[in-house]
C-alpha cells in the first residue's frame, strides 16, 4: 500500500486549521496519536499512535491499524485478541496532528489487553496513588493471548 | 515546585498494569499524552502534552496545566483566552503513558483555539479529504489573542 498525504508543509495555518485537505501532521518518528472513543457510550476506550500506513489502512478498511512502539510494527486491532474496532466515524483535530476515532468495539468489547473495555479503569488520586473504578474484566487475557 | 513522581523503571509489568501506585510513564522528551473530555457530553475537546510540572499543577490546582511544545513551556490553558478547564476527574491507562481527564470546560465553553468546542470539528473523509461537521465557533480567535 503506498498511499501519499498531502505534506502539511504545504499548508499555512489557516488553511491547516480551517480547510478542508487532510494533511496530518506525523511526528519525528512518524507517528500520530489516534484516540478510540466508543459509538454512544462516547467513553474513551484507549489512545495509541498510527504511521502513514496504519492510518490508511485504517481509512481504507475501515477497521482501527496502530502502529505498536514496542514491536515497531503495524498492528491491527483485535488481530489476537479478536477485539477489532470498526470504524464509525474518524475526526483530526485543529492542527492536524490528533486524529479521534468513534469505533464500534467487537468482540467481548473490551479494548485493553487486560480484558476491560477500556484501558482508562484507574483514577488518579495523587500524585502518588491510584484507584480501581471496579471496571469489569471482560476477558481472560491469559488464556486470549496465550499463543503469543 | 518539585514534584517527583514515582519512577515506572520500579514496578512490574502487573504492578503497572493492576497496581495503585502512580508512575505515570513520560516519553524520550519527557511528555505524557493528555486527553480532554467534557463532563457530562463525554465529548472529546483536544489532546494535548504534560510535562512533569504540569502534571503536578493539574493534580495540585485542579485546573489543566500542559506543556506548549511550540513555546517550550508550561501552559495553563485559558491562561490567554479565559477558557479555563476546570479537573473534575483524572484516569491513567494500563500502562501509565496517557492521562483521560474529564474536565469542566469554563469561559464560553470553548476548547479549541479557533473558538471551538472541540478541537475536532472536521470529519475525514477521504485519505485526502476533510468535511466541517459545522461545530460553532463560540468566540472570536482574533478578539481573545489579540494581546499576543
Amino acid at each position: 500500500m503506498s498511499t501519499q498525504f498531502a505534506d502539511p508543509g504545504t499548508l499555512d495555518h489557516q488553511q491547516r486549521d480551517e480547510g478542508t485537505v487532510f494533511a496530518p501532521k506525523f511526528d519525528a518518528n512518524g507517528l500520530i496519536t489516534a484516540i478510540a472513543q466508543e459509538a454512544g457510550s462516547n467513553r474513551v476506550l484507549m489512545v495509541g499512535f498510527m504511521n502513514a500506513e496504519a492510518l490508511a489502512r485504517t481509512i481504507e478498511t475501515g477497521e482501527v491499524h496502530y502502529y505498536s512502539r514496542s514491536r515497531r510494527a503495524l498492528w491491527k486491532k483485535g488481530e489476537t485478541s479478536g477485539e477489532i474496532q470498526k470504524v464509525v466515524e474518524l475526526s483530526i483535530d485543529c492542527d492536524q496532528d490528533a486524529i479521534l476515532m468513534l469505533v464500534q468495539q467487537t468482540g467481548h468489547g473490551a479494548a485493553c489487553h487486560t480484558g476491560r473495555k477500556t484501558c482508562f479503569y484507574r483514577v488518579i488520586e495523587s500524585t502518588s496513588t491510584l484507584r480501581h473504578t471496579g471496571e469489569p474484566v471482560l476477558f481472560d487475557p491469559a488464556e486470549v493471548y496465550k499463543a503469543q
